[in-house]
């Protein structure tokens, strides 16, 4: 409860009262629980002082228990009022709660405002500031599930790729993926997993469908796994059968950025310059419109977590973080390029956790 | 845009403002636009009488336009400020915002303190009232999809029954179901299926693992796919080859408690006393401690979503209700047993849309 005994020492120094953590994510770090308790309350109280106190569906109490959480669980049935049983352990603590930090971005405004009526209106404050600084570096067990969690990616672009023929469809070709990793033993995808082809790689954000694949095309994987609690994200861009000039130019530009971006990650570097960075080359090579996002993102516990690897982010890089790398270009049409790694920075430098090759492949 | 004039309708008679509408659900519900933002602001403003506007991530902009959203576009970048962008919106459209309903059950406090700043301090009233009421009627086209997910539930289990085998592991007829699915041309899952064996059926939110097949197994599959944004949810219990008295009592327990609260459903009826009738008959048989969770939720864009089906909720059926009734025995050591059909209310009963066999089945 070594991570308890963190953000007590913090609600001391910034005089907070108490804090109550809510979401699965930060659940999970800080108890070891891990389970996605839908429209029913979760969460944490943890105090300066007083023993810290769960609370959650009764149904789940028992799983709780046996992933560790040591002290006080509150269970509730469907049919209980949980902030009635929250607040007579408020007063049980005898902790004055004028302050209450609280994880601002997911709070639900409902839920705050039962926090503030069984706490006489307590100023809520962010939690979010002092987890996120904790999260963000990675401890060697954490790092050892991210690495094996980047090694099933990997193997999930591989099997991808194994079963591109002419014709398939992108779903498909996601369920053959997602079908070879279940056999690994992976218990669930990081997010939906994405294969696009040809024009429909151009979206940034697109659907696979029914789209069948063709000669020439872009064929775009982006996927990541979920194990132990833990999920990796990978993108690479193949393409099929034949390339064209300009196919090859998108994607020598796209490598160039992420490779020199992964190049120029290693502790003190500012995060905002390896946006700019890979954006000035993208840029240089005249496709600067066509890469609408930015450079990465934290990743950990959640596919997308702090830090955000924007141009305009001062903070700077520390060892034991790890995020992704993964700028794109996408022209209508044409169809887009995005190349992914997960990076750890290490004691001088960095590693991508993903390797599957990132040279330029074409599929006969 | 039938749906948007309803909001307006409903803001003019409560004297509300205008509306500022976030979860991906509604958004949809709304929209027709279907996408995940993650972390990113998404969201439809509705006026009394002014245009409404969408504001969206730059780059899903064009998918937004192209589900058929006829009104002005916000798309920002990752570096813009939409709250700015939103702030200078509702200053063209001159409405006073003093009362903004929003979803309070799911706005974050950060998201609702934003809104707040860009509104003067505007009271924030809930509109979740409004929506579940529209939401909870489900339509001609909103029925047909949900008949066609729930058939693809049916298939689902019919997948998983056909790869038992003495031995298998519980994620990997997890793996054939979901393959099996997208081949079918399914996009996603609405939730993490469950395959869960013998002693393991008894946790009611169990995670399927490594646990092989054994004779005398019970066999649980709790699974529903997600189709042009519609949810099923089915469960099933099996046996595999063989079963004991002990086994067969619960089953038909869980039946009769099952098909009683189907037989009741109709128009007028007080939904609590579904759960109450389910209840009964499971505490009749001994079984009360054994069934620690409510009756049923509502199902369509979410796979749950309003109305709760528990025994303190006094409101009515009404024809073009879509909700679960699955009533459960789970028994340490020997395991669960849970029978969950999708039931559609109708001009004078119901119909369960899941039709898979419900007769206790002996896999051999």
């Amino acid at each position: 409860m070594e991570r308890i005994k963190q953000i007590s020492s913090w609600l001391k120094e910034k005089n907070i009262s108490s804090a109550f953590i809510h979401s699965k994510e930060n659940v999970f770090y800080l108890t070891g629980f891990y389970t996605e308790p839908h429209e029913r309350l979760m969460g944490v109280f943890i105090f300066q002082d007083e023993e810290p106190f769960f609370v959650c569906p009764q149904m789940e109490a028992g799983q709780a228990r046996a992933a560790g959480w040591a002290y006080e669980i509150i269970g509730y049935g469907d049919h209980q009022n949980p902030w009635e049983l929250i607040s007579s352990a408020l007063q049980k603590r005898n902790s004055q709660c004028s302050k209450v930090a609280v994880e601002k971005e997911t709070l639900a405004l409902s839920r705050a405002e039962m926090l503030q009526a069984v706490t006489s209106g307590a100023e809520l404050v962010s939690a979010e500031e002092r987890l996120n600084q904790i999260r963000v570096i990675k401890d060697e067990k954490e790092i050892s599930i991210l690495r094996e969690a980047a090694k099933l990616a990997d193997y999930g672009v591989e099997a991808g790729a194994a079963a591109l023929k002419e014709g398939i469809a992108e779903i498909d070709v996601v369920a053959k993926i997602e079908y070879e990793l279940k056999k690994k033993g992976v218990q669930g995808m990081s997010f939906s997993t994405m294969v696009l082809f040809g024009e429909k790689s151009g979206q940034p954000h697109g659907n696979p469908g029914s789209r069948t694949l063709k000669p020439g095309d872009f064929v775009l994987f982006d996927l990541g796994v979920i194990i132990d609690g833990y999920c990796s994200d990978i993108t690479r861009t193949l393409v099929y059968q034949n390339v064209s000039e300009k196919q090859k130019e998108i994607y020598d530009t796209v490598l160039q950025a992420e490779t020199e971006a992964l190049k120029m990650s290693k502790p003190g570097v500012r995060i905002g310059d390896l946006d700019l960075k890979a954006r000035g080359i993208i840029e240089k090579a005249g496709y600067g419109d066509y890469f609408p996002h930015r450079l990465g993102h934290g990743l950990g516990i959640s596919p997308h977590e702090y830090p955000s690897m924007s141009h305009n982010n001062d903070e700077l890089l520390k060892q034991g973080m790890v995020y992704t790398i993964e700028p794109g270009i996408y022209v209508p049409e044409i169809g887009g390029v995005r190349i992914e790694d997960d990076v750890l920075v290490t004691a001088d430098g960095a590693e991508a956790l993903t390797k599957y090759p990132k040279e330029l492949t074409v599929i006969s």
